[in-house]
This record gives C-alpha cells, sequence and structure tokens, in this order.
C-alpha cells in the first residue's frame, strides 16, 4: 500500500479545522482518511468497508456540525473510524484495536467527541433523543444527530426510539447510512421498503387505480391527461407510496436518499437539516468498502474468517479482517470419539468451536428434520453457512432482533421442532427476559449455541462472553453446557438436542483447544466417557489440589497440573462439563478428599462457576477446604489479543499454574 | 351484581359449541360471559376493563377459527379472560388469580387452547410467526393468529417481529385490539398513526397539491371535477395515507379499523381473513370496559389504587381491580427522620413504598432541577401521577419499551441530568443488556427506582420481581439498595441522586413497613442513621444467632427476634441495607460473634444477598459459621396473595422465627 503524502491528516486535527475547507480539500480530506484506514486495518485487522462506506459521511458531518457541541451519536452499526480520525485520535488510531490504541468503537471515556458509547447495535435513536430531551430542558441550541446503519435500524430498540421521537416531535437528526447490506443482505419488511423496492400488489394495483380514475372522468382526453399528469402523480406517489409516507407515520421527516459518496451533496443537505426543527430522517446511500476495491467487489468477503484456521470474525462486524494469525493453543483437533489419541496431532490447522459447531449441527439436522437454525444477522460469524445453504427452509436469520430470536425460537418449540439459536453471548443478554419467560418458565426445549463466550480480544469490553454463565444460572431449568474441545462440543450438542427442556452450550471465539502432547501420550489407548448430565470428569487424579475447570479451561488446567507434577505436587484436574446441574458430588468428594480447590472459568466470578461452587461447599457443610479461583473480575477487560486478556487473568496454564502454586504453598 | 340465567354459559363449554351458533346467540353468549367477568372480578380483583373490551372479539375468534388446532396467541396486553371461559375453564375462572385457581394470564400448562404462556407484553406476534413457521414446515393447514393490544405493539419486540413476518411472508394474522387507550393513553407515532389521527403538515400539504394539480389541469371545470374528484382521492388518501400504506411497508395485508362490537362484522371479516394466505393486519376498535358502566366511563380509575391504602395495581395491568383490603402488616409508616417514634402509630393508612417514592421524588425535583421521571407506561403504576403533573416538563412517559427507557435515561444522564426510572422490577429484565452497557459500562448515574421487587401476589410467576438483585449485582458499578421502610426509602432516594454512578433502590408491592410496636417502645427518642454508602445498621444486638435482614424484610426479621427473646435466644438483627456494595465488615463481624448467621431476602435465592454473603464469608476464610437462608427457591411461587406467598417462603415473621429457631436448636 503506498503511502500518498498527507496534505491534511495531522494527529492535531480537529473538526474545527474543517469548517472552511473548500469541497475539493474535504474531497481530498476523504481520500487520505481512506487511504489512512485502510494502512491501519490491513495491519491491525478491523473493520474496513463500513468503516469506508462512511468517511465522505463523516467528513461532511464534521464540515456543517459543530462537534463537541453538536452531539453525533454513532451507532455501533456503522462504524467511526473516520470520525476517530478527525478528532485528534489519527497517533492512536495506528494502534486501533490493539492493547492500549484507541478502540474500534465510540467511546466517553476516549474523547469528548464521542458522547456515548456504542458496542451492540440499536442504540443510538434512544441516545440522541436523551440527549435532545436534555437540551431542549436546558435551552440549548445545539443540534443531536444519530448515525445508524441499515441492520441496526430493524433492532427493536431503535424502532422504539423513532416511535418516542416523532411522539415527542424533536429537533433530532437520524441519518440512515444504507449500504443496502448491513452484515449480511437485510432481513425483514422495513430494509426493503427503505430501499425503496416498492412494488407490493397494492402499489402496483394503486398505479393502475389512477389511471383508471382518470380514464373514467374524461374518457376523451384520458390517454392524453395520464401523460400530462404522470409528473403528479409520480410527485404523489414518490411521497406517499414512498419512504416519506413511511417515516411521516412516526412523525419523521423524511428527506433522500441521496448519495452518500458525494460530498457537495452531503454538505447541502446537512445545510438543510441544520434549519429544520423537527425529527429529520436523512436517508444516505453508500457503498460498503468504498475506495478500497477488494472490498467494495466483495464486502462480505472481508469478514475475514481465514480458511488457515485464522480466527474467525468478532462479533457482527463483517468486514473485519483478521488480526492475529491463530490464537493460543494452536494444537490440532481431537479426533476420535471417546478416545484420546495421539494422532490428533497430524491433523491439519486447527477448527474453530464455532466451525466444529456449525459441521455438527448441519450433520445432525440430516437426520433429524426437527432441527431448526435460528440466528440474528449472525449466519455466517456462528459458523452456518452450511447449514443455511443446505438446508435453507430450516433457516431462520432475523436480523439484529435477539429478543425476537428467542421468543420466536420459543415458538418454534412449543410445535415440537427443536430449534437452535447460535448467537454469540454478548449479544444474548439482549434476550434475557424473553430467556427467563418464554423459554424457561415455559421448559420450552431450545438450544443455545452461545459462541463468543469468554474474552473475545480485539473488540473489548463490550463483546466478551462473560455474563452468560450467571444470567443463565438464574434460570433454574436451563441445562448448562462448556465443551472442553472439538469432541466433546459435537457430543454435548447431540445431548442438548435430546434433553426436554432448554439448555445452553457455550464455548469461546477461536480454535478449539485439544489436549497437551503429554496427557495424550498418557491415555493413548483410553476411552473417554461421553458427557452425561450434570456429571463432571475426572481428568488427572490428584489430592494435593484440585482444579475444577469449565470448558475451554480444561486443557490449559491440564497441562498447569502436568507442569506442577514435574516440580512434585500431585494436582488433580476435573472437568465439571455442566454448570447447570452441577455435579455437587464431585465437588464435595475433590474438596473433601484434597482440602483445596481451585476453580477456572472464562466467565466474571459473579454469578457464575465460582458462585456455583461456592454455594454447593457451603450448603453441604464443607469446612477447611481452602478455595481459590480465577475468572474475570468487576474491572472491565480492555481490547487486547484473546492470548494477552487471558493471561491478564490467569486465563492460561501459566496463570492457572501460578494461581495453583499460591494455594498449594498456603497450605503446607 | 344481579346474576342472569345463563343460557349457554356452562362448565364444560367448549369452543366447538360455538360453531353453529347464529349471531343472536352469539351476541347472547358475549352477554353472559361480560356478566360473568364482572361478577368474578368485582369480587376476586383483576383486569376488568380491558377484559371486558374484548369479549365480543374471543367470541368471534372461537367461531371462526378452531382452536386448539388452529392457534391464538393472546399478547399479555390483551386479557383472555373470555378466552378462559370458553375453553372449558368457567368453573376455575371463579377462582381466578386465587391460590389454586386459573391465573390471570395464558398458560401452557394451564389449557391446551393456550399454545403460549405470556406474562410481559409484546411477544405474541414472535411466538405466533414461530408457530407459523413450524405449520409451513411440517405441510399443516392450520391458522396461526396473534391478539395484540395498541400499548403492546410499540414494544421492539412487537416491531422486529412485525418486520421478519412481512420479510417471511407467512400466513399469519395479527388481531390489532385497539381500544386506543392501553395502560395509560398511548406514547409515539405509530399509535398516533395506527388511530388515523393523520393531520401531520405533509397529510395537509398533500390534500392542498392534489387540488392544485386538478385547478391547473382544468382551469375552468377545476372545481366541479375537484368534487367528483373528491371520491377518488379520498379512496386514494385513505389507502395511501393511512394504515394501509404503513401495514403494507411491513409486507401485511390492513383490514379495518372494524368494530370490535359488532360481532356480525367481527365474523365477517375473521372470515374474510381466512381465505388469505399472507401477513393480515387486522385492526379492531374495542371500548375498554364495554358492558360495564363504571369501567366504560372511566378506565383508568380502575387501576384500583384505593384511598384507604389498598394495594397499589398489579404490573401494568390498569384496569386491574383491588383485591384484598390491605397486605400484610399494614401499621402504618414511620414518620420522623432518624428516630423510631411511637406516636407514628397514629399515622393515617399506611402508605404504600410506590406512595413515599412518588411524594419523596416530587419533592426533591422541586429542589433540584436536574431531576427527571422517565417510566414505560406506568406513570401511576410507579406513583409517578403527581410528578407528572408538577413537573410535565421533566416526564418522560416512553411507552411498553423498557430498553428505550434505560438508554433514553442514560442519554438523559450523559448530559448531567438525573434521570430516575420508575420501573417494576420483573420489566426491568427486559433492558439487562441496556443496564449492562449503556448505564454500568459508562458509570452513569441513573437511578432505577425498581418497584413490585419482590413478592407481588395474584400476578404470579410472571410478575414476580425475584431477580433484580441477582442481574444488577452482576453489574459492578451499581449501588444496589433497598429500603426497609419509608423514612429510609426517602434517605435512600437522596443518597441515590447523590451518588457519581449507578444506582438502584429496590422495594416491594404494598404498604411500606412499620417497626414493631414493642420495637418502638424500646427506642423512643433513640436517633437512627441515616443510610451510609455500603454501611449496614445493627438494629438490633444478639450473640446466639444473627439475621441478616435486607429492604422490606427487616422489620419481620426483627418481631421474629423479639418473639425469641421471650423464648431466652438473644438473636441479632441487621439491616444490610446495600447489597452491593456489601457490608463485610458487618458481616464478618456478625459472623464471628455469633457463630451462626441467617440471610433473608425477598429475592431468588440465587445470586442475591445469600450469595453476596456467603462469598464474603468464603472470600475471608469464615469457618464454623453456621449458615441459613430465606429466599425463593427455583420452584416458581404460583399465584396467591402476597401474605400467601411469604408465608409459602417464609417470608413473614413467623418464617422468620421458625427458621431461626431451626438453626438454633442445630448448634446447641
Amino acid at each position: 500500500m503506498p503511502d500518498p503524502p498527507a496534505k491534511f491528516l495531522d494527529p492535531r486535527l480537529l473538526p474545527e479545522r474543517l469548517k472552511n475547507m473548500t469541497l475539493p480539500d474535504l474531497e481530498e480530506l476523504s481520500r487520505e482518511i481512506r487511504a489512512e484506514i485502510i494502512r491501519v486495518v490491513v495491519r491491525n485487522g478491523g473493520h474496513l468497508a463500513s468503516s469506508l462506506g462512511a468517511v465522505d459521511l463523516i467528513v461532511a458531518l464534521h464540515h456543517v456540525f459543530d462537534a463537541p457541541e453538536d452531539r453525533l451519536v454513532f451507532d455501533v452499526g456503522h462504524q467511526a473510524y473516520a470520525h476517530k480520525i478527525l478528532t485528534g485520535r489519527l497517533s492512536s488510531f495506528k494502534n486501533i484495536r490493539l492493547q492500549g490504541g484507541v478502540s474500534g468503537f465510540p467511546r466517553r471515556d476516549e474523547s469528548v467527541y464521542d458522547p456515548f458509547g456504542a458496542g451492540h447495535s440499536s442504540t443510538s435513536i434512544s441516545a440522541a433523543l436523551g440527549m435532545a430531551a436534555a437540551r431542549d430542558l436546558t435551552g440549548s441550541e445545539r443540534r443531536v444527530a444519530a448515525v445508524i446503519g441499515d441492520g441496526a435500524i430493524t433492532g427493536g430498540m431503535a424502532l422504539e426510539a423513532m416511535n418516542h421521537a416523532g411522539g415527542l416531535n424533536k429537533n433530532l437528526l437520524v441519518v440512515f447510512n444504507d449500504n443496502r447490506m448491513s452484515i449480511s443482505p437485510n432481513v425483514g419488511a422495513i430494509s426493503q421498503y427503505l430501499s425503496l423496492k416498492l412494488t407490493t400488489p397494492e402499489h402496483l394495483q394503486l398505479r393502475e387505480k389512477v389511471k383508471g380514475t382518470l380514464k373514467k372522468l374524461m374518457p376523451k382526453r384520458g390517454e392524453r391527461l395520464i401523460r400530462r399528469f404522470q409528473g403528479a402523480e409520480e410527485a404523489l406517489k414518490s411521497f406517499l407510496v414512498s419512504p416519506s409516507a413511511f417515516l411521516a407515520a412516526w412523525g419523521f421527516k423524511y428527506l433522500g436518499p441521496i448519495d452518500g459518496h458525494d460530498l457537495g451533496k452531503l454538505v447541502e443537505a446537512l445545510r438543510h437539516v441544520k434549519s429544520l426543527q423537527r425529527p429529520v430522517f436523512l436517508h444516505v446511500l453508500t457503498t460498503k468498502g468504498k475506495g478500497y476495491a477488494p472490498a467494495e467487489d466483495d464486502p462480505l468477503g472481508f469478514h475475514g474468517v481465514g480458511k488457515t484456521g485464522a480466527p474467525a470474525p468478532s462479533p457482527r462486524l463483517p468486514d473485519e479482517l483478521p488480526q492475529s494469525p491463530a490464537p493460543e493453543g494452536g494444537l490440532g483437533p481431537p479426533s476420535g470419539a471417546g478416545s484420546f489419541p495421539r494422532s490428533a496431532q497430524r491433523a491439519p490447522a486447527p477448527e474453530s468451536f464455532t466451525e466444529v459447531f456449525g459441521a455438527a449441527l448441519t450433520s445432525l439436522a440430516r437426520e433429524n428434520p426437527k432441527i431448526i437454525a435460528v440466528t440474528a444477522a449472525m449466519s455466517q460469524g456462528t459458523g452456518l453457512t452450511e447449514f443455511f445453504s443446505k438446508h435453507p427452509e430450516r433457516s431462520f436469520d432475523v436480523g439484529i432482533a435477539e429478543q425476537h430470536a428467542v421468543t420466536f425460537a420459543a415458538g418454534l418449540a412449543s410445535e415440537g421442532f427443536r430449534p437452535v439459536v447460535a448467537i454469540y453471548s454478548t449479544f444474548l443478554q439482549r434476550a434475557f427476559d424473553q430467556l427467563a419467560h418464554d423459554v424457561d418458565l415455559q421448559r420450552l426445549p431450545v438450544l443455545f449455541a452461545v459462541d463468543r463466550a469468554g474474552l473475545v480480544g480485539e473488540d473489548g469490553p463490550t463483546h466478551h462472553g462473560l455474563l452468560d454463565l450467571s444470567y443463565t444460572r438464574l434460570l433454574p431449568n436451563f441445562t448448562i453446557m462448556a465443551p472442553s474441545d472439538a469432541w466433546e462440543l459435537r457430543k454435548m450438542l447431540a445431548l442438548g438436542l435430546s434433553l426436554p427442556g432448554p439448555a445452553s452450550l457455550r464455548y469461546p471465539r477461536g480454535a478449539a483447544n485439544r489436549p497437551p502432547e503429554r496427557f495424550l501420550e498418557r491415555n493413548e489407548g483410553k476411552t473417554r466417557k461421553p458427557p452425561s448430565l450434570g456429571r463432571g470428569e475426572v481428568v488427572l487424579e490428584g489430592d494435593d489440589l484440585f482444579i475444577l475447570a469449565l470448558g475451554s479451561m480444561l486443557w490449559p488446567a491440564v497441562e498447569a497440573a502436568l507442569e506442577l507434577e514435574d516440580e512434585g505436587f500431585r494436582v488433580g484436574v476435573a472437568n465439571l462439563r455442566f454448570v447447570q446441574p452441577l455435579d455437587g458430588e464431585l465437588v464435595l468428594e475433590k474438596a473433601r478428599e484434597s482440602g483445596g480447590i481451585l476453580t477456572v472459568e472464562e466467565n466474571s466470578l459473579t454469578g457464575g462457576l465460582k458462585s456455583a461452587v461456592t454455594e454447593a461447599l457451603l450448603e453441604n457443610g464443607v469446612k477447611n477446604c481452602k478455595m481459590g479461583w480465577l475468572g474475570a473480575g468487576p474491572k472491565p477487560v480492555e481490547q487486547a489479543t484473546q492470548a494477552q486478556q487471558r493471561a491478564l487473568l490467569g486465563l492460561d496454564s501459566a496463570g492457572i499454574k501460578k494461581k495453583a502454586l499460591e494455594l498449594l504453598k498456603s497450605r503446607l
């Protein structure tokens, strides 16, 4: 990538500088920003296509509006990289998404130009409306704008906010950045409507009706009049049978659609909007990947799911480029059902948990016609691409609408189907109430494939999946499982689909773990028991200390125990498999035998495995058992690679060994 | 209420019976159902106005459709009492909402005619769409209908589901039961639109444009043609600038509005709908309280908030009639700031926590112009009526849209305001993700007045507020408070509004507790320390056992301790006041001193006070402390009075005494 000399880009560049720029200068600035984004994102990884598509729009916004006094609220569906570059963050942008660099999302603690943080989509209109209400209470004249993409607008929150904004009739601008392909091609009726695909039977009928009426009224001059009337009819239609009417119904003035890469038109439209004192919906058409040929031609391909085992993309960021070559521990999957074969080491590049899930579900669905896949705009991210192509009639992508996804699946389950909702842990939070009432209370057999459950790396605090164990554990009918590797994921998926009630199966982003080499050697030929409801698995015996590991933490814990063995400690390791129902018998036995327990989980330390084990010990009156734990504390885990984040929390073999040693030594 | 002879009502009445009924017979059946509903609800309490409004519609639905083969999914906003009576539940309907009677809501475990349970609003279209998808996969011909009210349709979930349904183009009927006044007069743009109040400037302009065009085209015959064209224009307009166009945008065929009390028209419309194979939106206008003069004249008054201290209405059920005269412990509020005065006993009827909150907030807002009240369609239920009338410019009712309410408040807080979101515990679940990201992670000072936190009585499992302690404790920046009485609520409200970050203040439905008489006598003249962040209050000393009580459980615990004192036990009681930050020092001191701890909370035993105390003890290595706990277990607490439910869980002075005695005896 050649490095053109930058005329305007400057680490001290602030929006004031743009106020008096000429159109050609603004265009040059856009080009420079694009070049910078491409340079950095190709190196660091990140969200390329949508960021490039929004550059001209953001330049125009900063030219016309006066941030930070005017509030520009970027929804997460719309990447604000250009906004960061234009607001004094050029230097740290070079380290975007890296430890210590700027975040990939707007954040209040990063800049006064970020009036509201974003992480999950569809929040911007609500927050902006709150700001508009606040403004009106203080008598300020400032403008408030939400910038939201075509994927995010279908989220229930965004629709609730539009409805409220129209009702309040506040001076509020919603900039609708429509690249006509949110993450995956957009879902639902609204997006069709807003994309001007107005070809419903009603609309076609209407056209004929108008013509018919004219012909009837004036039989002779009808034809001629129809031609003359055409203009009026078109004007009428373009107003009525159009986004104008639709948005008017929400109380919004509709403007557009305008070309989001024509800076002159953008500036003109925004200046006009500035003169209005009401809810305005400005429809801007943009091209994903604008200015970068490979991304422009194949924006979906810029998901970055590498064939070479590179990490799957971050949550809901379709155009993300891969960053690190492979996550820690890329050891290849254990193959063989129920054994610990050494041959696994000769396997090709490691599969991700996501891929294992997708392949396993597709294969199970071949045998079981009741299996249905449901996703909320994440069919590719959750590994369902093959399922969607093999079983299209049993595939449902509901768009960005997690709450709906959950209750829709409950509806399917109520009719005897076995829906599997493949969803990222962090997004499932959106549907907590639906999990509680529509699934758990009714004991409907919906299976949740909770992907990205754990630390997610570069996306940082808003995207970790560190709460799902905690909030699903509040729901008493849920079976909560976590597989340690690919073999176990397949077994648990089949088990989950045989249960009479709801279940979750949670696994982290990245390559599925594999047993350590030494462990495989020692267990060559031994068989492994498949998961059985509510029972854990003792993987390594030892009575100086017992590690209770969950899911992806199992094999790092075994590695740590083997290293401690070399140092003369006999540390046992159990694979708990289920957080609910918890294998209390195993926990109590090992706590009494060894007198020391260490829980290891890739989840918050509040409410998850540690809490479950603590409660089991206390309720059963186990005393004199020293206890330690590893997991996420109250402090947000900032952006970094997954390996860095795990190291920070001690959630790798080195960290587990260190913590185990502390416990062992404190008991000597 | 006279008891007319019933011609059709029969405990064995099933929908089949309705198939061949004549119109006059159906009308008679409707009358009988209305009479029965009035008879039962006036006696038992319950939701009168909306139930009466839907009787004709439900009779028509069961006449035309074939339940249970056809699926009728009732949203909670639309009460299905008539449906229960028509589906073999007349006998148990007499005990609706009472212990052992039928539930006030549809429930899968109650009848095959209830294909999907409901509790919180806006879920019916999602569930029905799932059923429609399931039907199409099995090749069945059955019809699926969701019946949803005008309040519930603005919930984000309902809008997400509409959007998805339009996109899928499924054969699905949405019956929109529009009584033009959901709970409180409806909020937002959509409701205006669907109520045909089409008077936006655009619509008026359009009318003029059409006329202008005609005059220009035919200057001479213009006026006459305009009159002749009027019909066509009206037809055009009524199609385009109408719900038809709006619903067409969502992919729905719009039918209506029709008179929801004209059985002939209802039957005709439903028969027509049956012939269609696509998403249909049938707009039915109903009158709340139809057939019962007092309710028809003043449906809002049928909230049932008694001036005599009767319990406030149940969650989101505006027309609920009060049932029990007063909840347990109606002892009158403690007055006086910071003392335990006996004079309190001479106070008038006990205030509810809700009323105390509403009055206190209104009064604080007089001094502090930054205070804003936000509610999600519950201004009256959460005690904000006075606030809304005194400070209308700082009052926001966002409609049924809890997610939006939370982020809207976060937006206000980001601009320096002090928003107070008054919301029922059970509905706040809807906004867990927004609490986590938009409030907690950004540490924005939003205060949540979490009403109905605890057991709610007759509404049963879907409406208890038993999880808020658990899920807010997953959010590390939240201060979580629970007042024991009216005095403490006022103090905590002021404290919460002075904190730099988010806080919740949770209290149950019903009358605020009051210290027991004996306690007041003993402490006459003593001063009481107001709440201080993270510090508990020792209310009674004692070292045989220590009760750690939270919020509304304090005074029943003190009562129990005083009774145990008479039996020779010295039982201490602490008012923990904060679950987060927990007063760990107090907990450890009392655990070590007494060697026995009993936690008492009106919350799930998973994740709330018990978990917090357990973890504090274990983390600090406290051994040899016997522990007991009272709270809600995994089993749903079925409908009954609040007093019955509390007795069931041991959450009253008798239950606390019993549990304490068990602990005391096990330690002897």
